[in-house]
């Protein structure tokens, strides 16, 4: 097992809707090298599409597309029997909108992300793997792929897409290796995340909290929740952990790449 | 005055959504060069979209994106008081989105136009306008934009875009040349639509339903509705009438080049 | 087994959106003594449940209220994993809504029915099954509930609730005697319908299309659905087969009362 | 002019949806006597609207119906070009689904008010306050009406319904003496705020933001917007105001009855 000196930490933002506001973009796009911007199907909307753009294009900051379910009550977050050429078509929407808005703002769309129980449910089924694959596969802009399970890995391969799962430090894990959702955000100890983030980028092992079991978990790349109450402090502090340990904090493709 | 010898006619299409089952798009198709795809706001699904376009590319017609409120339960013809930049994300959201299953699909999008309501809204207002035309700009596809109205001749004018309106045969007139919107398309006599579509294409003129009055309305391109009851029948007797008359039925560039 | 002298027969209708027709509703409310009027939810919008409401006003039919999942692009046909207070307060604001207008007709509600798959989900998912029943105590209307399942039958009978199951006669049964439900509803032969209705309430028997064994579904009302391509004529049919078989067509609560 | 001794207050609340938190209404529910719900078109959802009625019914605080346009993207701030009939099947539609919350809680509604435009549009457009009142009529509640407009109280007279205008202390008045929505509720002085609700209460006048005019505003109700940054330190410092000038806060009809 290898230690990693590069590791890549992503966020999820965007998720404002007309008169809502949601989550601490504004301070934790500084802290990140990269960002997945939801696309209006669980959260977000033209206008917050084109100012999170805007914010990330101004720093240089990695885009992705965070594509959703078209639930807005339940953000996403609830299971829903797509069939696999929905989920294509719904992918292939909500990566064209966002890239349209990405283009115009002069800058390129890196990758592609699942969100909620989309990514529970792309890990588990592969008949859903297949279909997220094949839409970003279509969609001929060399993407990569933020998302879990063995199919989407294999299907990824097939099609030559470049796809990895990633890795929780401020949600639980159960001793499935998935991390348990939590409906609303709660804070975590961001001392305690550091040392998730640590453990993750050294040592490649979470710990599940259903049984104290030690989890095998190597990924390239890290979610942290821009909606956590202490989100920016989870983050300061995981970047000095990660920092601190000798891990330097990359852009996806880089992590990728390192071992 | 010039009579002319060739123009468009343009089909507003993919107004499915879910299950529910909306136009003659299947007949309709094969009778016309352009179509104008419903982009999921006012109407259209993605599995809708995608299926719209592929008929559209194995047939070798013309894409246009057809941009509407975001009110399904209106279906787009009733007007929002959007603010000009809602309009402009609003607008690269939606084009965007079409835009990558037109690629997918292995053509490319050829043109915009707004739908119902908002296509009256940036006739009238000139903010208005001035944003759809900066959001096709930004877009930077050299797309042609059919809309009508002064401010957006102008606008598009000054920022390079090819724009032009349209005329309308299976609608009445009022006295200011703008169409009376019909809640729900009624049937007209085919034959009588074709004699309005040739008028309009070899005189330039219109009758107002209004007053009687002999309106000027010279366009490259005429838009029938896909819903009327009898649209078929409609655009069989309008191009039959066209083809008599010497009018040859083209592409949306080339009626917009050809006099 | 109990050979039925009295049956009820129950459709959903009101499933037309702004724009968006559907259904055979018009011919078919005269035909059946109940319906189940969409909310909204699934399908159905404020101008279609007024105008539904009138129609079934007017000629004396029993109205009940079809909830369904927040899904119009689905139809409310694709599971969604709601939690059990989501759905009591979903159908407290669904039957509400429905109500409104059933009381400014001068009529009462009769009933409710959860529609498409929250009726599988009931059926098989004790915790929402008490949450629909729940729901339908707590709004104090003395509605019956049609619902399937042997968990919303108990916690009914619990809550002083008169719940009973359905029978299906144009759609297929599997062997765990549950609907296959067609994502599009197709033509069946009218006849064959009618066949499966007598023999419902005369053996209270159907086939199984799986494995062809004989399941007992023993119910006081058959479900047709308006928006198959041929509902009028299977409904004709089923009419005059059950007549012929010396069964009446009743309304659901006296049906309900007979064995 | 009158100098009031008794006033009401109303706060809009129950604006949060799904994971989308919203205003203060925890902390302001204390503060006032009368509520306005959102219902689900422009704001809130079935849960917060259980959530809701349940706050106000443990404190005995009245509840209204805030019945706003179906534009969650534009939060009922956005005129839509509604048909009255529309407007009246919306109005009883949400009225009717809040209602069966506040039944179940063992309360009852007292009143309806429109929401963001639509209470400006029912104030400027006769058909349209016609349909509200037709609604609100037939709905058989004997619900009070806070809607503006001189169309408004005579429809209202007519039918028998107990109607008035609000005041706004919050938000700036034009020339027109009509509100100045804010797309964003900012802060206000909450001293200057204060002082507004005791001029409009003792002396029945406002000052037009546009020109310092004086303005004649007589009304038994007040409006506080719980979005508002500082809505708590506002309506502290209203009420502290009121009660030190010899105003005491009332309910809504009572405060109707009282000069």
């Amino acid at each position: 097992m290898s230690s990693r000196t590069a590791i890549n930490i992503n966020v999820d933002m965007g998720e404002s809707l007309g008169n809502y506001a949601f989550g601490h973009d504004e301070a934790l796009i500084d802290l990140v090298p990269t960002v997945n911007v939801a696309c209006g199907f669980h959260a977000g909307d033209p206008d917050v599409m084109r100012h999170t753009v805007s914010m990330a294009v101004e720093r240089g900051v990695e885009i992705g597309a965070h594509v959703g379910l078209p639930d807005v009550l339940g953000f996403g977050r609830r299971r829903m029997d797509l069939r696999p050429e929905q989920l294509r078509d719904y992918t292939v929407y909500q990566v064209g909108a966002l890239d349209a808005f990405v283009r115009s703002a002069g800058a390129r769309l890196t990758h592609v992300k699942p969100h909620g129980a989309l990514y529970s449910m792309v890990a588990e089924r592969g008949d859903l793997a297949r279909a997220l694959v094949d839409a970003v596969s279509e969609i001929e802009l060399r993407l990569a792929l933020i998302a879990g399970g063995v199919a989407t890995a294999e299907y990824a391969a097939e099609r030559g897409i470049a796809a990895t799962g990633e890795g929780y430090v401020d949600l639980d894990y159960n001793d499935n290796a998935m991390p348990v959702i939590e409906p609303k955000k709660l804070a975590r100890d961001p001392e305690e995340t550091a040392r998730r983030a640590l453990r993750l980028a050294k040592n490649a092992r979470a710990i599940s909290a259903e049984s104290g079991a030690e989890l095998h978990v190597e990924v390239p790349t890290i979610c942290l929740h821009s909606d956590a109450p202490n989100a920016v402090d989870a983050a300061l502090a995981v970047r000095r952990a990660l920092e601190r340990g000798g891990v330097s904090i990359v852009g996806l493709a880089t992590a990728m790449a390192s071992g």
